[in-house]
């Protein structure tokens, strides 16, 4: 198998669906489903069926882009003739679905972002007849797919650009394949090195409570027939220790102006782990995941879960005792003094990254 | 409830048997067994219903005591008036029973110690009468079992000398009373200060991937009415970063001369974090556990466990892709320079280890 043969998310535009594999069911069941209503489409986004702002945000256009042609339709089937009335109708019509798939996940930027954006369409068509304005929408949901897809590929290359073959490579979580539409953030250079023959060793954290680096990453790159191995959370710094680690990529949530950046629960001792054993620690962040507003990571307010994911989600059996307390934070902020660089589509910024992603982004 | 309430391993005299809580089964059901012939006995320290260096050498001591009762009552059946002929099947059967036994955990080190111990005893008697040598094997098991809690208690009021009431307290895997026979090693300050008011705040790691973080020590703590926080492995840096922790403790398997410490895997990661944070690392060691032979932990071999302790223990269903490779060590080594002090029974060590662990045990 190689990386095309898997589809995140994709338009059947004969069927007049959202294509997604299906997450929740990975790694034992590959399931793609074709979801038609927009209850489907914000059902499977909810349930995580679809994860992974990239990969939202790609899901979120295409899923309104289908709600704008079946609002079209009952508009057609009214055979209005008022144009202008047509438009208001349609538009009124088409805001009201977008709030409603921006509910699904209403934390998710790339969510709102993406539905901001076709809405923009709408409104720069303003007064036209909707059905002229449908191939716009469709245009604009595939470019939004398709740069998502040049954003990773840039991240890749300029990644790449910092590895040798047959390194060790280390991941915490999943910002792969499955959080994007493909090559993802962390996981692009893994998977241009592969195409290219690198024949890199990957390890990937299992990533609790949620298991993402077992069930998704490890998945997503041992199927294209790359050399990988996975860890409990708590080995990565034995397994730095031993020398079979090279360099660690993970993404990132948010990144504050000064570099300090969120992500997934757990980076921010990998990034300790990977300086005291001087091992490069690089972030992938496509430039939009820069927050220029936040002056740095102290500010991030960082979700705290429910106990259940850590005490019985997955078990057989309950795996704590009744009523115990659990500290159970989504995210950390690894601070900008323990990340080697951070790697945008743009070019790699080091410190001071004040300056550097300034310059980056301004380009 | 409090700490007299459990008895992890205990000598029922009336009923002739072995007595343990049966540590699979917990935090789920709280259930004993009452062990009444070696075969009883060597399962149960196989499947690890007893577990826990201290715990496995008490329970060798009543198991060996309980075979040579039977052995003695068989002789007896013979009616053999020689003494010396009966001494000798006594102590060629006693031998052969501790042999069987020692062959349950044979990486154990305080199995093949406390079945020393007892063969001594029989030795010590050589060519007294066996019925005769059963009261002194007897008080011999009692005595492990007696110095096993009075060496917690010495590491508990040795650890707590150096802790203020109300203080955050972290700790990882299960290095507590269900690992010896009262206090524990890790958690004896806890249980000590528990008895005194000083009101701990208690956070215990998970520990991947046999959790026993989560199912044995965050149950025998919150049992006794401690405030107990169960948080997963990666959160341990987020954790210590929020303030919430003032000291960390942990027990241990072995000690190098050094003071590098091997104990379960990714207690080195916890001490590299609190040494970050600024956080004392305390390692809590019987004497015994110091190997003045290992020079430094370099030369300590790490057992690489089963996969699919990572894979598919406990889940559901399988976590991670099939055919996956699996890094699943079960022991890493904390390095002296991140251990601020190693407590032992005898009194606290510090740096520079090499001098101060020998006084304390030359004393």
């Amino acid at each position: 198998m190689d990386i095309n043969d898997l589809e995140v998310v994709d338009l059947d535009e004969k069927d007049g669906a959202l294509v997604i594999i299906d997450q929740t069911k990975l790694p034992g069941v590959t399931e793609y489903l074709h979801l038609h209503t927009q209850k489907e489409i914000w059902d499977a986004i909810k349930k995580l069926q679809v994860r992974g702002a990239p990969a939202i945000g790609v899901a979120a256009g295409f899923g309104i882009y289908l709600a704008a042609c079946d609002i079209c339709e009952g508009l057609h089937a009214k055979n209005m003739a008022d144009k202008n009335e047509a438009y208001d109708e349609f538009a009124s019509d088409f805001f009201n679905a977008s709030d409603y798939l921006n509910s699904s996940r209403p934390t998710a930027v790339n969510l709102s972002w993406a539905l901001k954006r076709m809405g923009k369409v709408v409104s720069d068509h303003k007064g036209e007849a909707p059905a002229s304005i449908l191939p716009h929408l469709k245009e604009e949901s595939y470019a939004i797919k398709a740069e998502d897809q040049a954003t990773n590929k840039a991240i890749g290359e300029h990644a790449l650009s910092l590895l040798k073959p047959h390194m060790g490579l280390l991941t915490h979580c999943n910002a792969g394949l499955l959080a994007t539409t493909k090559y993802g953030t962390a996981t692009a250079a893994m998977y241009l090195g592969h195409e290219r023959g690198y024949g890199f060793r990957i390890y990937c954290d299992e990533t609790r409570p949620l298991l993402q680096g077992a069930r998704l990453t490890a998945w997503e790159l041992s199927r294209v027939g790359m050399d990988v191995t996975l860890l409990c959370d708590n080995m990565a710094n034995s397994l730095m220790k031993s020398g079979k680690i090279d360099a660690v990529f993970t993404g990132c949530d948010r990144v504050a102006a000064n570099g300090d950046s969120a992500n997934k629960i757990g980076t921010s001792y990998v990034a300790l782990a990977a300086k005291r054993h001087g091992i490069p620690f690089y972030i992938c962040a496509p430039s939009s995941t820069i927050d220029f507003d936040m002056p740095d990571g102290d500010a991030i307010v960082i979700e705290q879960r429910d106990p259940d994911e850590v005490t019985e989600a997955w078990y057989k059996n309950r795996m704590a005792p009744e009523n115990i307390k659990v500290y159970n934070p989504a995210f950390d902020v690894t601070p900008a003094s323990d990340i080697t660089a951070i790697i945008t589509e743009n070019g790699i910024a080091r410190e001071p990254f004040t300056e550097s992603l300034k310059e980056l982004c301004c380009r």
